[in-house]
């Protein structure tokens, strides 16, 4: 069935997951708060464009959002020309951004006051599960909402999952952001004891790549830490946020992660000196003395 | 070509790999410690056994041992009836078992001085990788040596590549070690974190299998640790002992690694109550509480 959906956010992700329910035959408005990529969105995908979330979000039955993090979902839902105010009764919102559970619980609370579904959805998969439509979606929120939105959200995910009330999609995102954060901290300390022992990183890696240290890290990030290209994505600032959350979650229910805890302090060492924006392969310098952070 | 070879060790790893050699046709001649194993591997496989070292090597142009540890290598090699004194000049020994890079120094000196190759040759890819014959083998030695066996090799190695001198092959190894120890501990902290806010496990596992949190020990170690079963075969025993020879390593060459440094505290915990034996997924107890350990 064709639908009329609205997507809020064309990033990296938000970008291939609107342009996988245009090639599906929804009809799809886009928003944008920088208004070139939108029509570059829309030179691709076609469809159309909006010049606010709420003259996006009009006619919609279901409207996404992929945008930067809890304050930047507030401001496309409640704040100036957002999205709730304009939604038709009975239509559902989808976010797809990571979050804190609370600012999930926050806007859903705002949106059954308005009349709408939401559902709490963040991804895994990276940009190429986006690209490809295979994403796993964890899905927080009322049962019928997600019943509703299930067909869409199987457009871009192989994995469409509902967790539990609304909170629990961020929920295990969190366990997400957990494991991978050691993931990546081991890289960087095994690549680097690698350096010193003088062995030739590209066998490393092609060794590695295989059995018990396997991982998408390792496949996506080994490389560009050992040229110590840190142009990719996976900004440490953003990251140091996100631990930051799920260590105060964590204290909620009584869990301890010493792992998250070392790790975030050296992430905390590269926003403390303004390099928030280096992806977390960055991380490789902290553990060869060259920039002395772990000493 | 077919070859006389011998195989020393028939554990977990070794058992599938001799049995690849005979499969491929090589005339196979096994030890093991525990001679049953010996027997029950020629009823599968066919060949032939030998009730020491010294005799299963004698008039093989390669043996193979896949050991326990540093002493266990020591033992078959230079120990009564040990293969080396027994083995034809230029023959090569290739060591499999994870052993320091000391050791294998130590032991390919003997060998040189018995006009043998010494070959270092650690393998990843756990039980699956050896039964499929698609293990990595990371070779340190003399480079003559490395071409003679890596035809060999392949039988059982999808990545066989020889990282240089002896010793680097258990240093590539230590890599491997250092990367999959955060792997682990961070798996052990999310999957804590998921139970304590109430998440289904399973879908959890589903979920974050796809993306920067994917990994070997994802796939294999979640379940277990969600199961509390603690029964494979990774012992927190050993990879404490594999951790110390990391870190004496990465001291040598000034490479620090904290999140191996705290993740090897937690497995002495279990060391030190006398549960070294259990598996690694048995650290998912450290982080909720149940045994106190990371607090």
């Amino acid at each position: 069935m064709s639908e009329d959906v609205a997507f809020l956010g064309l990033g990296v992700m938000g970008g291939p997951m609107a342009g996988h329910l245009a090639a599906a035959g929804h009809r799809v408005t886009v928003y944008n708060r920088t208004a070139t990529k939108a029509q570059a969105w829309l030179s691709r995908c076609g469809g159309a464009a909006a010049a606010t979330p709420a003259e996006a979000a009009r006619s919609a039955r279901f409207v996404f959002s992929c945008v930067g993090g809890d304050d930047d979902l507030r401001a496309v839902t409640v704040g100036q020309d957002g999205a709730f105010p304009a939604m038709q009764p009975g239509a559902v919102f989808v976010d797809h951004t990571t979050t804190s559970a609370e600012v999930a619980r926050e806007v859903a609370e705002q949106a059954r006051s308005n009349g709408l579904g939401f559902l709490d959805a963040p991804i895994a998969g990276g940009e190429p599960g986006a690209l490809q439509g295979a994403l796993s979606i964890m899905v927080g929120g009322d049962a019928g909402a997600f019943e509703q939105a299930a067909p869409l959200l199987k457009v871009y995910g192989r994995s469409v999952l509902h967790m539990g009330p609304v909170g629990t999609g961020q929920l295990t995102k969190m366990v997400n952001q957990i494991c991978a954060t050691g993931i990546i901290a081991s890289l960087a300390e095994g690549l680097s004891f690698a350096e010193r022992a003088g062995l030739d990183g590209d066998k490393v890696i092609e060794l590695i790549s295989n059995g018990s240290a396997a991982s998408w890290q390792v496949g996506n990030r080994a490389k560009p830490m050992l040229q110590r290209d840190f142009s990719a994505g996976g900004a440490v600032g953003l990251l140091h946020k996100d631990l930051g959350i799920c260590l105060e979650e964590a204290a909620r229910t009584g869990t301890s992660l010493p792992v998250v805890e070392l790790v975030r302090s050296y992430y905390e060492t590269f926003v403390d000196r303004g390099e928030g924006k280096l992806d977390a392969a960055c991380l490789i310098d902290l553990f060869n003395g060259k920039s002395g952070g772990a000493g």
